[in-house]
């Protein structure tokens, strides 16, 4: 058995946030990307991360690369997939790849960042390495499991609409979703619980809704937390 | 950023089947273990795997360890989750877990080998590294993913009665399933196609179906296949 010589092991996020554009009907899925300074890929834009470190455990090392690149310490962090075939980069690099949820405020602290932009995920730039195949496949995970799972609550505050739940749901879906029956499905799936506050503002008063905490995030079975 | 110095890759595999004992109501969920001949963990059992090898893809030195330590060649193999807690092994290893079915004809195939022996998943030997909680991992993606796609079939053979198949999900379930709702449930999905064949023998005759191949056996998303 060979011991696995030039094999190095990275560690990069799929960083999902909301972004609403004055004028625009529906709300976009964003993501952050960092512009590398180095080859291979020198100017591309790629997703955040690092090696990982010999001491340091696959999660924290999302997370540190995470804040060492975005300056983000999402709520939601999940492993999504080992990419690991031979050719994704001249060097023979296996990425453990994480994905994440930030709320819009939250994404604004990355703003700042040198190098880090935030992008349309309907509308990337060429990334580096087999990153967009990879981003495809964080988008196709978000779709299925917003369908399942009370995921969407990363994307949230505490304390929300269903209005604008229902427009975390269509942006993620990428279609428009009829209130009535989103409101119906809703009720019936026991996972709000309506609070004694309302949004007020131009519109009519709208009730105030948390998620019943009683669930979890997202189901991550026996693995640890 | 260090460059991943003693950081070493693996690729293991969790293999289920499904054995039948005479004598039992129901079939037990079964999976092969590889006895240790070395230290770490030596005399103790293992899930079967190996090193990667630089010039390898991850699913091909899955599918390659298990054919070595198994003589294996499941119809169904999917990545499971990378599992790298910096204490799992003596030196740094992050091991790729891959997850596959096998039919209970295809893994009588691998009782020859030396140094493997099939367990009930219910009762398991102490094994080596984190393997039990890998195993416990693999075991609830088992459930969960039979509720929603016809993985199923990966432990069947081509044609197959309703009760083959209910056998099949109580097995994985772990518990007795009504057979006239389970009938209900079967035809109301749409995944089987009845054929104009019987199974014949000490029972009356049963229905064969086979399931529809126009359903993936499990939606893997935009990921190679």
């Amino acid at each position: 058995m060979t011991r696995t010589p030039g094999i190095r092991v990275a560690v990069s996020t799929v960083i999902f946030s909301l972004r609403r554009t004055p004028g625009d009907e529906r709300a976009a899925v964003v993501l952050p990307l960092v512009k590398r300074t180095r080859d291979p890929y020198e100017g591309r834009w790629a997703l955040p991360g690092g090696w990982l470190d010999v001491a340091e455990n696959l999660d924290a090392a999302a997370a540190r690369t995470l804040a060492e690149t975005t300056g983000l310490a999402p709520s939601y962090l999940e492993q999504l997939y080992a990419f690991g075939a031979v050719e994704r980069s001249p060097s023979r690099v296996v990425s453990i790849v994480y994905w994440a949820l930030v709320r819009p405020d939250e994404a604004e602290s990355a703003e700042a960042q040198h190098n880090v932009a935030w992008f349309d995920a309907a509308s990337l730039p060429p990334l580096a390495f087999d990153h967009a195949e990879i981003v495809d496949y964080a988008l196709w995970r978000l779709r299925n499991k917003v369908g399942y799972s009370r995921i969407a609550h990363g994307l949230l505050p505490a304390e929300f609409t269903l209005a604008e739940l229902r427009e975390v749901y269509e942006a993620i879906l990428g279609r428009r979703l009829d209130p009535a029956n989103f409101r119906r499905q809703v009720d019936t799936s026991g996972t709000l619980i309506p609070t004694d506050d309302f949004r007020t503002g131009s519109h009519r008063p709208a009730r105030l809704y948390r998620y019943n905490h009683d669930v979890e995030l997202a189901d991550r079975g026996p693995l640890p937390r």
